[in-house]
């Protein structure tokens, strides 16, 4: 969302169409021949739409396929081919690192058509074509007992195939785990336009396609694992004077032997924003606020589970509130799930970053980050997926009257805090172009090289999402 | 551990060496001089133990290097690279597809001196280098109320990185996952002795890595992934006059939404070889006998799972016996951990596959197995993780009266029935040379095309264990 362009390569000149039709759009026109023009969008004021995700603007693509089928997918990833353009898969576009936005202009490829969906509930499996939406699969899978848990927060509009490429998390992953480990096989397109199948054996070649934001190839189709959902849950809220008696009430629940399904924080900054957003009654004094989740089959260890939690959040000076039914853990967790929204009225947009840091070093990145903010004099707040050390630093800018690279700046060192702590850049956004330039500092230049050798191994010409993820 | 010899390729003369001294091996001494006597193995009659895995014969090694640390494993790759021979590592040499046993004459690695362990109980982690012995690390984990769940048969004596290489798994894998879903991140040494640690972010290279069987990169240390033990386990065996029955009673349980923690079956010919050598008062004349453990922290709903797996198995026909204390449990798996001695009994060497099925068409598989040994005249026995589909057909054989080729040709047969019904070659023993030439009829061509791509991208000189999973 920030928008700052990509210097184009000599190679991709930028259209420079002069009406709706692009008369001069060859490769829309080639397109249209093959695909006939319900599956291609052409028009400029069509194409705009297809130039950012939700986080990101980026290069106007020169013609948008939505394919119907896999076969439509090779029959437009060899015409980008032969037109020589770059080409970017997109699901639903509510990714937060820019990966669907396109860096230079090319083919963009919009998988929302493709909305197959299959439950086998006897091998609890489900198989979905890339543009079903996430909370689809589980929604299937109710009538039979089943659940597909990654839960990333735009789960009712996002894509599986967007959450393959960047191999999303949610709150449940602290317990259940991330997209990826759901994943049995998947079909892919490569970059001269052939299918795979492949399933996770020897070579995790599934494996290193989820998670590489469409760079590698374009995943059309995943068989997904179901699970038999938790019969009971149980809610709990702790406020804390402070962060960092926060994360300690978090590590000696853990240590105690509480496996809480959701571990979700929020820093006063977010709370304040929440709280006059929906009047929800939140402890806007509070340093912290913690949200929880334990889940199970069994009421008792269930609820024994929570008073773990409970027990250490007061042992660290926190003051906590059970949610005493279904309803009232709903609002709660209302709470959490409308910090996007809250925060768009504070500023127009926002750089969300995505770091995850050993839980021990918790207190101190956060207190870094909120002394970075203050000194920055942008809004930023905090808030994430505390069970893992996933955090979600977020500044608050307006474009039109505050600069792009002091943002950029200020996302730096916040980036900068993460990797001396030994943190690493992306818990569940993925790369995208967002933190791609902080790649450099957090991964080796020996490691930079084998992951570059693995890029060309599958995409030699580049053409695949350039500019994301490896710089 | 037939001893079906690779043709050397031109560039890789075999030693002749004529004393155990072997004082034309340049390569031993270039290692002795840089390392130190102590972790050289240079004499012929150490070096021909270092020639096979459990079931497979290989080349004998010009020498063997045994690290005590990643900087000797880097020393050793780098004499080996300059000397132009290939590298295998090597853990226990437990495994069963012939991973560790090398194709070529070159260095053998064997990392049963990096024997590093730690736990960190509040991150729930342990680091072990490669050489830690399975077993160690629940054990190190357990008076912190951990465990580490991934259990190949071998445990006891199969090492951290030998696990990691074959992507092992065990028993408890139905429910609690393979090797890889416990690995947070690794360490490895490439094929120019460069030393990385990769964790599990955007390109997985350590999934990569995982289950490559030493062809991309030598694992030398992994961060895992700990969980607290279930509270209780229950057990129950059934017996079913055919293989059939026995498999729908596994998908009636599990469609009634039992999720077991174990799953093993036997056909009547292995029941029959474990009764002959334990005399544990097996139910001989059944067809299929199936072992079920189900565990959680609730009693009550370990024990309805219990119940659920029972009534499908009742259903379907079987004869049930519930394990009435630990003991009798203890019994009762302990007739499942001596396949392998039981079947040492009757021939002394086997073929052992791995091949996974869905389960809806394990019976149509098992029978035509079943027929394929028959008409062989071969003792042919089947076992496995009936829970996944993952089943382990043996043919046993005298190499000195039995023809290689004969159950070659069968082994081959078999691999035929699991691809012709949707199923893969490898569910947890890995590809290695056992299974390398059916790879082609498993994998297509344009795949296998990116996989050598992938290969090349890590080591291009083809230097890391030559001859292996790749075809």
């Amino acid at each position: 969302m920030i928008p700052r362009k990509t210097a184009l390569s000599p190679g991709s000149p930028a259209p420079k169409p002069r009406s709706n039709a692009a008369p001069d759009n060859a490769l829309a026109a080639e397109l249209t021949r093959l695909l006939g023009p319900k599956k291609v969008l052409s028009a400029l004021s069509e194409r705009l739409s297809y130039r950012y995700d939700a986080i990101q603007f980026g290069e106007t693509p020169l013609a948008v396929v939505l394919p119907e089928s896999t076969a439509d997918v090779v029959t437009a990833v060899q015409t980008a081919r032969a037109a020589g353009v770059p080409i970017v898969g997109r699901g639903a576009a509510s990714g937060l690192s820019g990966g669907a936005a396109p860096m230079q202009p090319g083919l963009v490829i919009s998988f929302t058509r493709m909305t197959r969906l299959e439950v086998f509930p006897e091998r609890r499996e489900a198989r979905a074509q890339a543009g079903v939406v996430t909370l689809s699969v589980t929604e299937m899978a109710r009538p039979y007992g089943l659940l597909y848990p990654p839960d990333p927060a735009s789960f009712r509009t996002s894509t599986i195939g967007g959450n393959l490429g960047e191999n999303a998390g949610g709150p449940m992953c602290f317990k259940y785990g991330v997209t990826g480990d759901y994943v049995k096989s998947l079909e892919f397109v490569d970059a001269e336009g052939e299918v795979y199948e492949v399933g996770r054996g020897a070579y995790d070649l599934a494996g290193l396609l989820i998670g590489s934001e469409g760079t590698l190839g374009l995943i059309t189709e995943a068989t997904l694992r179901l699970t038999p959902p938790p019969k009971f849950t149980r809610t709990l809220m702790a406020s804390f004077a402070e962060v960092g008696a926060c994360a300690e009430a978090v590590s000696a629940a853990i240590a105690a032997g509480a496996v809480p399904s959701k571990l979700e924080f929020m820093d006063q900054a977010c709370t304040r924003a929440v709280e006059d957003y929906l009047h929800l009654g939140l402890p806007v004094d509070a340093g912290a606020v913690l949200l929880v989740d334990t889940d199970g089959d069994d009421l008792d260890t269930v609820e024994e589970e929570r008073a773990l939690v409970e027990a250490a959040c007061v042992e660290a000076g926190g003051t906590v509130r059970r949610a005493s039914s279904d309803a009232e853990s709903a609002a709660l967790w209302q709470a959490r799930r409308s910090v996007s929204p809250a925060l768009g009225r504070i500023r127009p947009q926002r750089m969300n970053e995505d770091i995850v840091v050993p839980r021990s070093v918790l207190p101190d990145v956060v207190r870094e980050i909120r002394a970075l903010g203050d000194a920055s004099g942008f809004p930023v707040v905090q808030f994430g997926h505390i069970g893992d050390g996933n955090l979600h630093p977020n500044i608050l800018f307006d474009p039109r009257r505050e600069s792009a690279d002091a943002v950029h700046e200020l996302a730096h060192q916040i980036a900068a805090v993460a990797i001396r702590h030994g943190g690493v850049l992306s818990g569940e956004h993925g790369i995208g172009t967002m933190k791609r330039p902080f790649m450099r500092e957090a991964v080796d230049p020996v490691t930079l090289d084998v992951l570059w050798n693995v890029k060309r191994a599958l995409d030699p010409a580049e053409r695949l999402n350039p500019g994301k993820v490896l710089p």
